[in-house]
């Protein structure tokens, strides 16, 4: 049978979730659980990559199995085995069919800016710290123009030889003292692309970049005139919506 | 002069707020940071020490320099020369006898229980994870017990050869989902008090000890009924008061 699964993992020291050689992955952990607990060797599929050090509370995975007993049992067998850096939240049969990525119909990722006057050990983990005076009005502005189908180049980079063209449903920024948080859900998102949002917004906070300015990158899809990609330390999928399951 | 500073830290990996051998410290930390700044060695004193493990955003320690520029400059090259698990967020002058040991009037610990379903990575670091049923009421009444003044030799250890009796002066718990937090004030502690306060509290939570028998466990001093210490990573020192400063 199919599961579909809802995980969550801190992101901190992995190498991304996609396997790869050289470091640690969410991907490999997952596998690893699932073969200690059935036996058979399994190869898991997920929404879509997180870049090293990204989190994610809302990550959505999918496996084959002949697990023969409950969906709780797999749930609690997974978490007894996973480091503390991963969890299971959802198990769920699904169509055979399924696929986390093509069938997922937009993704929503959050990142956290901690604006208190001094970093806080606790919020390390999670957010950057911008204690800097940040223009939000502009900030708030320059956003509005990324919402809606656009070609993104400017601000990421499609896997090899597709194009950019994604459509950004929701792009916002709350302030609830002490934290400054983005909030972007589209139908897919390019590499990196939510950390250069997050990077050239960041410039047009401080005045280095004008909403205009940042319209025209955006336009322009000139890479060069973007800022910078954040740190990733602050970036949290939080989830995958899809229409069929 | 002398001054008086307000730090936190995250004290995941550190062997305990004070000086060791054999383990990293927040207090060697701390002094290597000083001297580095000052170029002359300085020796810390703190309102106490915290156990291997425990949090803090309210410790206050002191020390002694001939600093000859502003106490925000001394702030800023502290935190750029600490780690990122410490924190220094107020310097202030003080009198030259001021000790903040001695002089601390009572010191505020704040436990968190983590009451979700299932566990969650971001939470591990300063929190545990207790899903089973809990019998708040219980707990709540037998926590009545333990303000004022009382001998809580069954709770804790005092420093060799001195006494055990302390004065709590606020001891509750509040639940706001999925957070059960203990929030304890006292004019002093003894070591590992707050985590058997909690490791017992639990237990009445769970319906092994009654809120009667866990006033007995409090009279009697006996520390065999007492429950075990509940780990170190939930715990935060949250603040310490003084009357002159």
């Amino acid at each position: 049978m199919r599961i579909k699964a809802v995980i969550a993992y801190d992101g901190t020291g992995y190498g991304g979730s996609q396997i790869q050689a050289n470091a640690p992955t969410i991907q490999a952990e997952l596998e690893q659980a699932l073969a200690r607990l059935t036996g058979v060797a399994i190869r898991i599929a997920a929404s879509g990559r997180t870049d090293a050090g990204v989190h994610a509370d809302g990550q959505v995975i999918a496996f084959d199995t002949e697990w023969a007993h409950t969906l709780v049992d797999l749930r609690r067998g997974m978490n007894a085995l996973l480091p503390k850096q991963i969890a299971v939240f959802e198990l769920q049969e699904v169509e055979p069919g399924f696929h986390p990525r093509y069938d997922a119909t937009s993704r929503s990722y959050r990142y956290r800016i901690y604006r208190g006057a001094m970093r806080h050990p606790f919020y390390e983990r999670y957010s950057i710290h911008v204690p800097q005076a940040l223009d939000l009005e502009a900030m708030t502005c320059a956003t509005r123009c990324l919402i809606g189908r656009h070609d993104y180049l400017a601000f990421g980079s499609p896997p090899q030889g597709r194009n950019s063209v994604r459509e950004v449903i929701r792009a916002e920024w709350t302030y609830r003292e002490p934290w400054l948080t983005f909030d972007v859900e589209a139908n897919a998102f390019l590499y990196r692309m939510v950390r250069m949002f997050v990077g050239t917004l960041l410039r047009v906070g401080t005045g280095r970049v004008t909403p205009e300015q940042f319209k025209e990158i955006l336009e322009t899809r000139d890479r060069q005139r973007a800022g910078p990609a954040i740190a990733a330390k602050g970036l949290c999928l939080r989830s995958v919506t899809y229409t069929k399951v």
